[in-house]
């Protein structure tokens, strides 16, 4: 009788319980999984001969002969990750802890379409992996953020406002060609930027906050929620589109979308910057406009934080939506820093519920542009080493 | 050495199999969880002994003795669902797959405060079981949902504005106490008003709907979201608590909170029937100004249309935020129908992404004044079936 063979994702069970890293033997793992001792030295036998599981020493001795520890070993492979803005590609190959071993940031508009675009990630990627001294039968997922609206389940883009030629494209099946030939196709997960932002950010800096809200400011808004632990994307992907939404008591500008008064029209980097422009200061771009606040200019430092305040009354309907420990300003307009986040606290403190800002933390992306590889690396890495795709590792 | 040991949730994962209510056979059972079939007879015996799991017959032979079928018992055992509103107590015996088996409807002020509702609640419940020829000892779990906001994991109110006296009450141990004497104390689960009625609204009319908003619209406005087929609650609980954001674009009325323009100021059932008075119509309650509505008066129309379109607006945030597939209106201004509805639907139709609203529905609740002890009975057979919990009733 085939008492043992292993059910899907007891495997993975294992290894997720040596994934902090500290040496354990094997007595050690029978009692945390409550699995008995035989099933678990044949996983940790499977795990070690993959290399993904290295031993590590011996436990202090009881009496008799030490027992061998043992602990997961991130470097046994490596994953890609891929970070693509309007006018950048962010492109690093990690380790199985999402620590970056090589990363090379290119110019390129993501109009150009994904033919061009995909070509050059997939240059860049295999120039990473001889850098690195890692060939591509080690890569065994890549993770990619896209600047707008993806459907995750099958990794395609959908209407993406900014990104001419995507709409629906197989980004997936055409890195997966790219990085060929492999006898199994490498996992390719795709999901927007902000979302991957999220996870990145949650992943390096606050891995022990169950409800977090990352707020990417850039020329567009958006939001990545993270909420019991995990990423929340909607049930078509869309959720944390906030660049739209009415700004409670803001201006009643035009917006690009037809609407009037939405957040990205009175709040966004591109809508500050032309508030500087009308003054006659020479602001184009977010950067631009947070180089003046940084100079010191009293107009720039003053439009930043009223678009602070703009974001702010959107955030506390958010906060009293969703209840974040902590909500994550990122992009290029939170790089203004306090300036910014003045404005957000002072709307979100006063018009959200005291249970839901007695222990809210309002602070700037401590990742900065990283963020969204180290997303799109945690990304990949927890597809890789959940569940059944694990045993085609093995 | 302890092969046969079940590891915690094994005996669970057995029973979530059958709870569709199919019979299956042993080796369907082995088949489905990819265990040994000695280990799943092992189990089948333990929860056919439970009573949880019922022979149902046999199953076409292919040859030899026909083998056995088995399915979940929802009549082994019954759970205890309260509903407190702010002036009401309903209390419904349920079995295990949340079918009410008796229920009471009884007038009773929550600002009574926890002794005298909490004996109140018992007495029902010994009545009820009474009547349905159940026993104390038949009593397995307690859902109770309670009109402010609780901290989920301890059960515990946490300063409730309309509660008086029942801020930190230990709502499950009291119910433990006057539900006994039992040699294992029965779980009670208690959470807020509106998360239960959201996981009885979806256990009961959408369960293949992983994106739900629960919006209840009576004296008070708050919410629950159902996200990833899941309730979120938060860091605090206070997840879904919309009563006192702002409006954008609303009247700037001064709401009890000290804020202005706050959605309950505007848009409750309280704020209607003020409005209504106002007029010089006989509006005190929800109810009143729906009874007006339903009367065909043109003022109270307008009104409700108007607190729809308010509700709408901010309703038009949580679409691009949580991206939902049902919106449900519940609540006593709720059963004024399309009109509430239509105003809602305008105003998020035009303010939201086409994205998210492309297929999102936005109806009243099907449960009506049911969901909450629908959600109660859910939540206590969710923890009770679930995991570890399940081998105290075996």
């Amino acid at each position: 009788m085939a008492t043992s063979a292993p059910r899907a994702g007891d495997l993975s069970a294992t290894l997720q319980l040596l994934r902090d890293g500290r040496p354990r033997t094997r007595a050690e793992l029978a009692t945390l999984s409550g699995q008995a001792r035989s099933t678990v030295a044949m996983r940790v036998d499977q795990l070690l001969s993959s290399g993904l599981v290295a031993p590590t020493g011996e436990a202090a001795s009881t009496g008799g002969r030490p027992p061998a520890t043992f602990a997961f070993n991130p470097a046994a492979r490596v994953v890609l990750a891929v970070d693509l803005g309007a006018t950048h590609a962010r492109v690093a190959v990690t380790d199985l802890a999402a620590t970056v071993l090589a990363e090379h940031l290119e110019v390129v508009a993501i109009a150009e379409g994904p033919e061009v675009v995909l070509d050059l990630v997939a240059r860049v990627a295999h120039d990473l992996l001889a850098r690195t001294g890692r060939s591509a039968s080690e890569l065994v997922g890549v993770g990619v953020g896209l600047p707008g609206p993806v459907d995750h389940e099958t990794g395609r883009p959908t209407n993406p406002p900014i990104m001419p030629g995507w709409d629906g494209a197989d980004v997936a099946g055409r890195l997966q060609e790219l990085l060929g030939p492999a006898p199994v196709p490498v996992p390719v997960l795709v999901d927007n930027d902000v979302n991957v932002m999220a996870l990145g950010e949650h992943a390096a800096e606050f891995r022990d906050v169950d409800h977090l809200l990352f707020v990417k400011v850039a020329t567009g808004i958006g939001a990545g929620i993270i909420s019991d632990g995990g990423i929340r994307r909607g049930a078509q992907g869309a959720a944390g589109d906030l660049g739209h939404v009415a700004v409670p008591g803001g201006p009643a500008v035009v917006c690009r979308c037809g609407n009037t008064g939405c957040l990205e029209a009175v709040a966004s980097g591109r809508a500050v910057a032309a508030e500087l422009a009308a003054h006659g200061l020479a602001a184009s771009t977010s950067t631009e406009a947070v180089a003046l606040v940084r100079a010191g200019d009293l107009t720039a430092t003053a439009a930043v934080r009223e678009a602070g305040r703009r974001l702010g009354s959107v955030l506390a309907v958010c906060v009293s939506m969703l209840n974040p420990s902590v909500i994550v300003i990122g992009g290029s307009l939170a790089e203004a820093g306090e300036h910014l986040l003045a404005g957000i606290r002072e709307v979100v403190y006063r018009r959200s519920l005291p249970l839901a800002t007695q222990h809210l933390r309002i602070v700037t992306s401590r990742t900065g542009g990283r963020a969204g590889v180290l997303g799109a690396s945690t990304m990949a890495i927890e597809h890789v080493l959940a569940g059944e795709t694990l045993d085609a590792l093995i």
